[in-house]
């Protein structure tokens, strides 16, 4: 009696659905019940074959991603993870193996993150695989991070290093960059191991809550996500290009190629927070942030005004950057 | 500063997200306070043209039929709809009046149903339009109607008529049939409305959590998930085919040729709802159907045993339906 969809989500995905309130995935929809004085923070992200990572990546890795990228969303506005949906269209020449390593990865996440599968939906695609994954996480009561609060005055912060993933996109679609740029091999890894498998800082969410006054997740470059940020909290900002945290994988290709710094600055895939917070509550979110073992770096300050944030270079001047955000449009 | 994505969202979907909630789309995710006293019930459905639709479906009825997907979903459950994230797959060619024609569908079913956009994703791809829907819903604690309530002696309810949308897909793959089936356009563009435009049963969700002991939407053909729900409930069924609500349309053509009531029984894309309940709750349960204008219909009854649900043909004979429901895979 079981239909294709059916054998391929009992064997593939009703091991995630750990949550009583998935029903095992025998029903139209999963219950679930929010946590008390808490409220709902929703997102979703969709990842495309061939526009958001490569057909050819590890399939564990890309399943990790697609949470990942959610993941980083929730924490970014404070939030803990419940739980998330999923929306998987596969070509219907995908392999067995293929679906057994996406499934690996996903049980791999939920199971780090305490991430379960509530429910989803699985169909055929004539075009590249496409996954959707819809994110729920809960907040405290009116303590969501939004964009919007920043204010003239407060510190600039962002989370991890930031250019990593875009350096090693490069690698990734011309891998003769690695020795222009004059990376060794643990370099160039490291780099291309960023693009692939980001690192959503769920660690910090509590001290988020606790000392931000906005925040947002890099996802599309640092320079236009910082703008975004800015634009809707009505304020602009002065960042130090030489205080952008660099792995010292990028400060090396950096080294080699100062222009470089363009991408770092405004290339995707960083999936770190920047976030703002007045000058007095920095010294306790960066204790809390060690105990949390998350690298935070103060990169510069938010001013009145609504020009665009400035990223001044190693002489106090306002850098030229041609494009701020990484889109595929 | 806007990326082409960020324009596109503004243009066409900032409207659709008139929750506070929402934040206009301005964040990176939406803030939901689940009302008191209710659990949340969550669905998930993609649709892929080529698949799911036809590419030269008008683009509002693509985008009224994704989220009447969802509202199916949350009916079968009893659940109220609260709201709706979307993501989209877009192929560059994509034209502006079809996304704002899809975007005028949302936007005329997100009113009529009370259904809002809560946040989305949109992106670029080399494929075919794709589009996920991802519903939220509430129901009062505990009230959730699961697949796995029915009971031996239950009776076996259905909304609405069974087999439109499928008649109405052969016609809209071969339009021949209309004149086979001996369909004057009135009826023939009935099935074909059918199939492009459900009709989600939203109105009996008050109903259906006081008296339904199991439910779920027929989306796969009445047949196969009658067998899912009767499977997860540990009973069989008993169901006279005659007594299965045909539309005048899907009558007439059953009348040219009997051999499509396996097309009826086991088509896809009904979105209706097959219920349970003692037999002591249907006449209330029939008083409230019909001051909600919904028209609902008794074909069998639920028995013990573990085999597959019968369907009887006029003379109390078992049907053998070469298939029973209609899968993509």
């Amino acid at each position: 009696m079981a239909s294709g969809e059916d054998k391929l989500i009992a064997r593939f995905f009703k091991p995630l659905a750990t949550h009583p309130g998935a029903l095992a995935l025998n029903d139209d929809a999963a219950i679930f019940e929010p946590p008390a004085g808490h409220e709902l923070v929703l997102t979703t992200d969709a990842l495309v074959a061939g526009v958001h990572f490569f057909p050819d990546d590890p399939a564990d890795a890309i399943a990790r991603k697609a949470l990942r990228m959610n993941l980083s969303d929730l924490a970014a506005k404070g939030a803990k993870p419940l739980g998330f949906l999923m929306t998987l269209a596969l070509p219907s020449d995908i392999a067995e193996a293929w679906l057994e390593k996406f499934s690996d990865g996903l049980w791999a996440d939920a199971k780090e993150f305490n991430f379960p599968l509530f429910g989803g939906d699985t169909t055929r695609t004539p075009g590249p695989v496409t996954i959707s994954i819809f994110a729920l996480g809960s907040v405290p009561h009116d303590k969501m991070i939004k964009r919007s609060g920043a204010k003239p005055g407060d510190r600039i912060l962002v989370t991890g290093t930031i250019g990593d993933a875009a350096l090693g996109l490069a690698i990734r679609k011309q891998p003769d960059f690695a020795q222009t740029w004059k990376l060794d091999p643990v370099s160039s890894n490291h780099l291309v191991a960023r693009y692939l498998l980001p690192q959503p800082r769920v660690r910090l969410v509590e001290a988020l809550q606790a000392h931000a006054s906005a925040a947002m997740d890099v996802s599309d470059g640092l320079a236009g996500d910082l703008a975004k940020l800015c634009h809707v909290s009505g304020v602009s900002a002065e960042v130090s290009a030489a205080n952008v945290p660099l792995s010292p994988a990028a400060a090396k290709a950096l080294g080699s190629n100062p222009r470089l710094m363009e991408t770092i600055l405004s290339g995707g895939d960083d999936y770190e927070i920047v976030f703002t917070m007045t000058p007095d509550d920095v010294p306790t979110f960066r204790a809390r942030a060690a105990m949390a073992d998350v690298a935070v770096t103060d990169i510069g300050g938010v001013v009145a005004g609504d020009d665009e944030p400035r990223f001044l270079d190693a002489a106090g001047g306002a850098m030229s950057l041609s494009r701020k955000s990484f889109s595929h449009f």
